[in-house]
């Protein structure tokens, strides 16, 4: 059974959900504490341009990232967790062939 | 004589330079502070990406306004002054008909 034609059951779907927007606003929160470190040590004015720069790339690799698609949801996961705004155990009570699917990516 | 044929001595230039980059520094120090400002009491993840479409139109504003071509510089001025961003007493050693030109500039 290929990854993007797994069902997901109502249970999952919400521990999918929480757990997609759990990270987001980890992710999201990390973003803004840069902004705000950043903005407090400006000296320079093109530092402002810099920093919208920065929000330009993070605002595009986030948006692009963000996928809740239950097609891609496993890969999204796996990403997520290699990068430290998810853990393992926030996805427990997905069924066990998900989960060794998501541990298994997050090794690649 | 039209005001894109003016000539500037060097000596207006250099106030020209002068008023041009304190009105352009002050502008940009509005904008960190608005930046801190927003950044501080951000709680929801939205928000960053408002602050982000609030950096992009001030940018374009900006780059578009901020225009050091000798033929409208006297536009340039009267906006800055009407906006706040400089004060007339910093265009003093302009020749009486620049000056003359962007008061009434200022006026309309």
């Amino acid at each position: 059974m290929h990854v993007s034609e797994v069902e997901w059951s109502t249970t999952e779907q919400e521990i999918a959900k929480a757990a997609f927007e759990k990270a987001y606003e980890r992710e999201i929160e990390a973003v803004i504490q840069q902004v705000r470190q950043r903005a407090s040590v400006m000296t320079q004015p093109n530092e402002i341009w810099q920093l919208h720069d920065f929000l330009s790339a993070r605002r595009h690799e986030i948006d692009g990232k963000y996928d809740y698609r239950y097609s891609v949801l496993i890969f999204v996961f796996a990403s997520l967790i290699k990068d430290g705004w998810l853990h393992l155990d926030e996805l427990q009570g997905l069924e066990k062939d998900k989960l060794t699917k998501v541990v298994a990516l997050t090794r690649m």
